[in-house]
């Protein structure tokens, strides 16, 4: 199997066993489980989700290639435009596959480079551009709608500046990845002649790295995408087999349901032992809080549902976190991701440099003992009463890679089924994309701004009084 | 002044007013926080705490400066080898002053580049260690006790590099930054005859940018020393004020100190509006975990207290976390960081480009999009009873910069008070360190390797049976 779960310091090990699952609790549950799975084929069958298909994709999988095969040499840079879902997959890839390197859009140090303007921050945005030669960048524009306004204004942006140096070549250097037919990006680009590739209508932001929003980039960049989402077939189909010992991501969602719902576990810690995964975690960050974080139920219940998922980097952040994590609230569930076998240990020397008290990590390798930190702190944990759990993989590359990212995706699709809720949708920010709109002049959106304005009159004066 | 607080949609706007603070009640607290500023005052003034005085430590500060004057010309790379509190000022100041760049750890554009080994991760490290010429690479070692074993396993790496390349040159090469005449650090720099500089004892490793742990680094990056540590002198003063109008850090640990007892709110995101302020909203996830994060008061009575910080990225994770953030638990209070003044608001080009709807952009802004993205996200939060607050910085300089992180220092110090919590201990984190000597071999330790093997067992067979 290329990712395994280990759910040992989950059943035991827990203060007064309040803290974790007890031993026969999954069996308990097992039927649940399976109502979860038939649930959520019946949602995939149905063609309301669209993710499981991805991998199998074969004429999308092949016109990316094909694409990329054409541009070969002629960029040495890839601009991606593009913000929240239609970002961090691409990060992931790229963190995991050619890093380990920056943070979601910093600027790579690979070949080519991937470079994500995923902010509107000027400062970013300036530096960016600078850092760039636009005779040599190929522009990606992502977005499911294209209408998000932090991704136009940056588009405007970044297109002027492409055309001021390319001019009517601009067209040879720009694509698209959006919904096809459907809002203002799909507009632009059969305007000015951009290649252009679709987003399916049943797959949103944050399910999409196994479509042309990750794909393309992935393959641009050097990344093998036939691997990627051979990885991720595979996994797929372990995914939907009614089998809790043989079906990882099953088997996880239900013992994040048990911890999430008996032991109030209101946070996850997204716990990478590998640079590399860095991406990951911030990818499965937005999977995880998106998907879950929910006002109501399917029956339309007010319900408040959803663990906060929280990014740490092991080993480093032990230094950093784990003080909180073994003594502060007990309210935090730890899931361990780790890599079995590394390119290249890296064997510590042994020649003494006047440091005898260390002497006896001479010949051992760095390898080991990031295993033996993770090992020890997992421990400690389960000791200190804080339950916590391991994703292993076996490798880091493509194959593992996909699968991993997949189980996730399967993963947090059974969660929407056990806690009853509608895991595809993002209603809460609604609220304010509107007042953006209305405070930035947004034809039709007047209303937004009077309202925001008289909000804002009310909090002042009741803070006032 | 130079970083302001703003409490309105802490006080009002909060649904039934459960969540937030009730108008009056900051003031009727106001003994309370002065007795926590007189209770930090005693321990600063008994010099158990040295944090305080840093800004003012000129001798230190000159030492620096003509270190790093000698070094001109003979680098283009820092490679820093050090975790935790020896890492996250650095990063934190190479991020904001020279940035936005890399994540901690990864690979700076700017030169000279700041390459941080903050991790025993094999790829991380080769990856590195490829990026960089030894011939024209500093290296610093940074360690309070010079006994982490991560920073010591990558340190027998990075100098065995540098010796094999520069030979007996490698002494003028290296530096150390640890406490004066204690641990293993402190005898190898001696035998090797590498520069020193001395971590004061009373100052613990997350409170100490402002000493050479996060100076040395920053000089030789060419960030102005003097101007930073002025800013930091400037906001000290300030925060000795018994005055909750004009001492925002007291101001502001008060409002966090009734909104964590009073209002549960377990989780605190750090949420910055500028890449260029991401690396400190690390930092800041250090300072507040490991010195809040306790399981015993100063009685000894058991609390497990703490509040567990989030970094968030504005105007980014608008399209990752905020879903959550405004229909999940109600369980979090979000501290908004925000830049007034950047150097280049980046205008968005008139030009039309076929996107019709959104020509209502052209003329404006990055800097007004970004900043209204921050007010829209904070009314809505505040109209869903999501209580935030928001600190402003005029602009990001190194005056700015420095008070703004001498400023959350004494927050957390007076929360710590508030609490009645050691918020400079980190005794939590002991048994996972013993666990990894052990298990590694280090002399004295094997009872360790014992024990925790005894551990596992005992899990193992409870999670089996």
């Amino acid at each position: 199997m290329t990712v395994e779960f280990d759910e040992t310091n989950l059943l035991s090990g827990m203060t007064g066993e309040e803290h974790g699952i007890r031993p026969g609790e999954i069996d308990a549950h097992r039927e649940r489980a399976l109502a979860a799975l038939s649930g959520f084929r019946g949602i995939s069958e149905r063609g309301e989700v669209g993710f499981p298909h991805l991998p199998v994709q074969q004429d999308a999988i092949d016109a990316i290639r094909q694409y990329a095969a054409g541009q070969a040499g002629s960029y040495d840079t890839v601009c991606l435009v593009g913000i929240g879902g239609s970002a961090l997959g691409a990060w992931a890839l790229d963190c995991a596959m050619r890093g380990p390197h920056p943070v979601q859009g910093a600027f790579s140090a690979s070949h080519p480079r991937l470079v994500i303007l995923d902010n509107v921050d000027p400062d970013f945005i300036s530096a960016a551009l600078a850092s760039m030669n636009p005779k040599t960048t190929l522009v990606l524009a992502i977005a499911k709608s294209g209408g998000t306004p932090e991704t136009v204004a940056t588009l405007l942006v970044v297109l002027d500046w492409l055309e001021r140096a390319v001019g009517a070549e601009s067209k040879k250097r720009a694509a698209v990845v959006t919904s096809a037919g459907r809002g203002d990006l799909s507009a632009l680009a059969e305007r000015r002649e951009y290649a252009t590739f679709d987003l399916p209508a049943n797959v949103g932001g944050r399910f999409s790295v196994l479509s042309p929003v990750g794909l393309l980039p992935a393959a641009l960049i050097g990344i093998d995408i036939v691997r990627l989402t051979a990885g991720a077939a595979a996994m797929t189909h372990d995914c939907w087999l009614p089998d809790l010992d043989r079906n990882v991501a099953l088997r996880s969602a239900l013992c994040h349901y048990l911890v999430w719902t008996g032991r109030k576990k209101s946070i996850q810690v997204a716990f990478p032992y590998s640079n590399r995964l860095w991406g990951t975690a911030f990818w499965f960050r937005q999977l995880w809080a998106e998907s879950l974080g929910k006002a109501r139920s399917r029956e339309n219940r007010l319900v408040h549902v959803g663990q906060t998922p929280v990014a740490a980097l092991g080993a480093t952040d032990q230094h950093s976190q784990v003080q909180l994590y073994i003594e502060g609230p007990n309210d935090k569930v730890f899931s361990f991701w780790v890599v079995n076998e590394r390119p290249d240990p890296v064997v510590i020397p042994r020649r003494s440099l006047g440091l005898e008290a260390f002497d006896y990590l001479g010949g051992q390798s760095l390898e080991s003992l990031i295993d033996v930190e993770q090992r020890s702190t997992a421990a400690a944990l389960a000791e200190a009463g804080r339950p916590n759990c391991v994703y292993r993989l076996g490798r880091l590359d493509e194959e593992h890679l996909g699968a991993f990212l997949q189980m996730l995706e399967f993963q947090t699709a059974f969660m929407g089924e056990l806690l009853n809720i509608n895991a595809f949708d993002q209603e809460g920010v609604e609220l304010g994309k509107r007042f953006t709109s209305g405070l930035m002049g947004r034809p039709g959106f007047d209303r937004f701004r009077n309202e925001f304005e008289k909000y804002e009159k009310k909090r002042q004066s009741a803070a006032g009084s």
